[in-house]
């Protein structure tokens, strides 16, 4: 990894890298903040947060101060980019599918297959690079991510238990095969064969695998796409029928953006930091 | 003011106005941040924050999470944009001069004195029109800022003591009557005539005029301009000839920029909060 910017920030460092990706087959750029604690070599816990639509490592990193929150539990705190970019990657004039609209899985269909892999990128690249290059604890990464990066951690989560010791989420796309934006991505990177998305659905993973720890979703009521794409209340109900424990607030007056994020970004990593202590 | 945004953020309410301005002939831009108290009715303490060059009232609204700070004080806060703007706005190729440069001063220059009339604007217009809108307490307004913006914060607190009643800044230009920066925009708004400047050098005015209570400076040590264009040690010399309690920290490996800020914006609400009390 090439370190591409730093700045100190907390008492830790703030820093940007670059590196060849071999999953995606491009460069890839994501933002890692380092507190005091790991600067002087300590391993720590570790929060990755996977991005929404349209956004890439930048929002969350200059945005919602995860750095405050980061140095207060001595965590690491990772944010990848929403996908592969650049001239050679395929891209699509509408803002939900392609560049920055990867919805975190590997896909199999043109013309998306040759860079869109971004499930082995995070769950099999990265976290080797991320052991190799900082004092991460293995046995200590939570993940969290916002809408299209809330439906993320959920699924790579309840999809790889054994790297993802605890997950919450804001405003994730819960149902992706009974949304709009889920089922034009699916369609888009798995195929027509709608039985493929069944494995990548929050809801329906929770029902079949479990989860063995409790899961926190904060929501926001004034939020522009609670009804239609994000559906909370399914992934209630399934949690509930999967017996698995599920912290779901709903936030009279909050939108979908950033002053929503920020407003209980505190309260992740406080979550994630006791959970990942245990 | 007309309302151009607005979203709930830590409990209270962020807000974008816009407004014709009689002192700059130009529509102003600002933004306010209302904690639960200010929206329940509630007189509180103000706290104005004046950005630096490039700028506007973004940056510090979407970075460096003010809203957190203010609404744990029950603070307003208010960012007002760092220059008239708009097609009819003299402008200069450079980005230390012109539009998002006003160095908060009145200009009495060509082509600059018709539009750059920041004191004015910000001393006379804005605070009638924040009282007559918003429950501010007009005896606890408070002022801090960023670089250009840490000069205006000083420079106008010294020039306005009966407007604010407390006063901090981050890495300000100290002594702009010595700097590149001070000197360039002083002679463009305010005339050839270096007599006139020294009305504005906060290091001439707390010897002259004083202040009543005591000063918190920020700077950054691995800051690029630190020597050259922001000074704190004329500053420091200064408040030491006037009797002035000065509080100057600096910190080592921090920059310029926007994660320096936010690492101590914090202790800035609280200097602010403790003294608005009194």
């Amino acid at each position: 990894m090439q370190l591409v910017s730093k700045a100190k920030s907390f008492g830790g460092e703030q820093r940007v890298y670059r590196h060849r990706s071999e999953a995606t087959r491009t460069d890839m750029d994501l933002a890692v903040f380092l507190p005091r604690e790991a600067l002087e070599g300590f391993v720590c816990p570790t929060l990755v947060y996977l991005s929404g639509l349209t956004c890439s490592w930048q929002e969350i990193t200059m945005q919602g101060l995860p750095q405050m929150h980061a140095a207060k539990h001595g965590m690491i705190f990772v944010a990848p980019d929403t996908s592969p970019r650049g001239e050679q990657v395929p891209d699509d004039e509408h803002y939900d599918l392609g560049q920055s609209a990867s919805f975190y899985i590997d896909s199999t269909e043109q013309p998306w297959s040759e860079h869109f892999q971004m499930e082995s990128y995070l769950t099999k690249e990265l976290p080797g690079l991320l052991l190799e290059a900082l004092p991460v604890d293995e046995d200590a990464i939570g993940i969290t991510g916002h809408s299209m990066g809330g439906f993320g951690a959920l699924m790579l989560a309840l999809r790889h238990p054994e790297l993802f010791h605890s997950v919450s989420a804001f405003a994730p796309i819960c149902n992706p095969t009974h949304s709009v934006w889920g089922r034009k991505a699916f369609e888009a990177y798995l195929g027509e064969d709608e039985s493929v998305w069944e494995a990548y659905d929050p809801c329906l993973l929770v029902q079949e695998r479990g989860w063995e720890g409790d899961i926190l979703i904060d929501q926001g009521l004034a939020d522009e796409y609670f009804e239609d794409q994000l559906e909370p209340w399914a992934f209630e109900k399934a949690c509930r029928k999967a017996g698995v424990e599920l912290t779901l607030r709903l936030h009279g007056g909050y939108d979908h953006y950033y002053h929503f994020i920020a407003s209980f970004l505190a309260d992740h990593f406080e979550w994630h930091a006791d959970r990942l202590a245990e």
